[in-house]
């Protein structure tokens, strides 16, 4: 028998942390380790990163919250990733979802009601424009883009994303489109440009309601494109496209009767149509604690059929059809995370290391969700039920749209 | 003061009768006469068509249930329509269906064990297989056909259907796919003769199944297509793709759950992706009571929130996406209606008067529900949460697939 040295027997708490480590990651190709270089957990393989806790207490509060204690561990730099954050955040993923995958109901949200709204959007866009031009593209366009090709650039695919809303909605010139949520105005505006028709466009964050103004006087589109800085369940007026690009997914399904309301009668009765974007799930389940806590308060993305239930059925329209963009989110946001690190000095110097942490975590860790399913991205168009278009097969392309 | 001669005057009953036909269909343009030529109600602009009905009772029980009454009337030929039949049912379902836009649930259906599924497949399908070729395309599809153009042929568009269904499911040569329902065998012999795969196809209906097994021995596919006759239940093994077309629809909601399971232990763990091909609707609610008693026993049209909550999300896939073919089930039912006229006398010969009324009414009153967008036709693409396909923008085609 081989005496072992009182230094190689971890103590009973140690012992009992490991175990529960082990339960809960112990299938991940993860490497676990303390700040001072001792191994808690080391997987079967190689892993693709090492998690660095700063001390115990770290480690027991990722134990018993994973979500909110990896993120506020991480941001803090209690907890640091050494290796390819991305990856790190899809092992975590996958080891922590398993029993995720059964759909559980989740109905508690915190209120949106339209003041609730605008504090819950103030918090995460009042940031500054300044800082989201650090790392969006040239028209901040803060939603999944669409990319032509993989080595398309991130300008040319949130074009092609804009390109896509309008095609699917068949604006024409002259009509009437009203959009619930329009971040800088890039869709809004594009729409007038390139397509002839006049804009009404909601938003409730005076900050990018003042950049989207600028934008629209400055290319002498401000007589077909009104901005205007209320709730969405303010719009008045019939119109003959709606469209809703990344709203949906920022507040709880508790709201979904409203928003069909005013899709119901903001649609043209003959030839309404419309368009939902919004990060959903596969199965019924909110948002990541720490990203519902610290990045998005309020947020919640549906599975298609809570926002197909509770928005497009109680209004007088059909699904003409659904698309989900999952991958081309997560490239979207490998653009985003590549441009943000590029200014991560910047960032850091004006808002802090925490701030600045905890940024790159919400990055990695959506486009991690993206790439692994536990987030997908629905486009849905929906139309008066008479009027759907027809859509003949030699008018689909070659061998396209089939998936 | 003028005198009125009692034969102006109508009796207090018939005066009631007017007064409800006035509630129930006074928008509609029909014109509604006894078959002794009193008009009951002339609408106030040119009627689309003339309904003839037999007597005073069969007016009643139309009052009482427009739905049956107007199926059992029409077929029994107490009921007549004079002018465009297909026109005429368009009218009257605007009219009766003001009230149905709003949502009911509606989950009282016949049980639908193994035994009440061969009852309710055998009822149908088995009237033989001669009376299908009557007015089927040659290959003898009775679902949806997808029109290259509007002037394409049946037979050319129910092609151009299961090629657009081995497209959506990416099939790739030795490749094994499971099919839930195959009718008299076509898309599974499709699949095998032009994408190389090997496929296991299920079906309770025997007069189908002896169909299919002669076509597979006739074009010499018997050794890479397996008909069996047996419920879908009892499908066994891991395959590459799961597909049914035209299954859904013809079982209730309770059922749905057990689809998921054979769905999930179906599909590869990895790569495996399906495709969901059914008749639902924009609101909840049932088929026509007289197509649920006279030709779909058990059937229901669920909607896409439906379908999507009860058979994909409890299974580990996510929705890749959804096409609405409303319009191209609308002339598929065109196509029939018109070669089930030319081939009328010889089905009156056969199976009598009422068989062949009551099978006009259907296909006219499919038709019908498909133009006014009381039915949609739904395709749902779905896969593996982790191995969804990415279709970059350039593989779309030019303008296309984008409704």
């Amino acid at each position: 028998m081989v005496a072992r040295s009182p230094a190689q027997t971890p103590g009973l708490i140690d012992r009992g942390l490991r175990w529960l480590l082990r339960l809960r990651f112990g299938q991940a190709p993860l490497r676990f380790a303390l700040a001072d270089g001792v191994n808690l957990l080391v997987p079967s393989g190689p892993p693709v990163a090492t998690v660095l806790l700063r001390d115990r207490s770290t480690l027991l509060r990722l134990l018993m919250h994973p979500e909110s204690a990896f993120g506020d561990g991480y941001s803090s730099g209690r907890i640091d990733v050494r290796g390819n954050l991305v990856a790190a955040l899809e092992a975590g993923y996958r080891a922590i979802e398993g029993d995720a995958k059964k759909p559980r109901a989740f109905r508690l949200y915190r209120g949106h009601s339209v003041r609730a709204s605008r504090a819950n959007v103030h918090r995460h866009y009042d940031v500054g424009n300044d800082f989201y031009r650090l790392w969006l593209d040239e028209q901040m366009v803060y939603t999944c883009a669409y990319f032509p090709n993989p080595e398309s650039s991130l300008e040319e695919a949130q074009m092609a994303k804009m390109d896509l809303v309008c095609r699917k909605l068949r604006l024409r010139h002259g009509e009437r489109v009203v959009e619930a949520g329009c971040g800088w105005g890039a869709l809004a505006l594009h729409m007038a440009r390139n397509y002839g028709v006049s804009v009404k466009a909601y938003n409730v964050s005076r900050e990018q309601l003042r950049h989207a103004r600028d934008r629209a006087w400055r290319e002498e589109l401000a007589g077909r494109v009104e901005f205007i800085e209320d709730d969405y369940r303010h719009i008045r007026g019939r119109f003959d496209a709606f469209v809703s690009v990344g709203m949906l997914d920022h507040f709880g399904l508790e709201n979904y009767g409203a928003l069909s309301t005013v899709i119901d009668r903001s649609l043209d009765r003959e030839h309404g149509r419309g368009l939902l974007h919004f990060i959903g799930r596969d199965h019924a389940r909110a948002f990541n604690a720490w990203v519902r806590r610290r990045i998005f308060p309020g947020a919640h993305p549906p599975t298609l059929s809570q926002a197909i239930e509770g928005v497009l059925e109680p209004a007088d329209v059909s699904v003409v059809g659904v698309e989900n963009l999952r991958d081309h989110y997560a490239k979207t946001l490998a653009h985003w995370r590549l441009r943000f690190e590029q200014s991560a000095d910047a960032v850091r110097g004006r808002y802090g290391n925490e701030f600045t942490r905890a940024w790159r975590l919400y990055l990695a860790g959506s486009e991690a969700a993206f790439r692994t399913g536990s987030l997908q991205l629905f486009q849905v168009v929906f139309a008066r039920a008479e009027r759907q278009p027809v859509v003949w097969g030699r008018d689909r392309g070659d061998s396209n749209g089939v998936s």
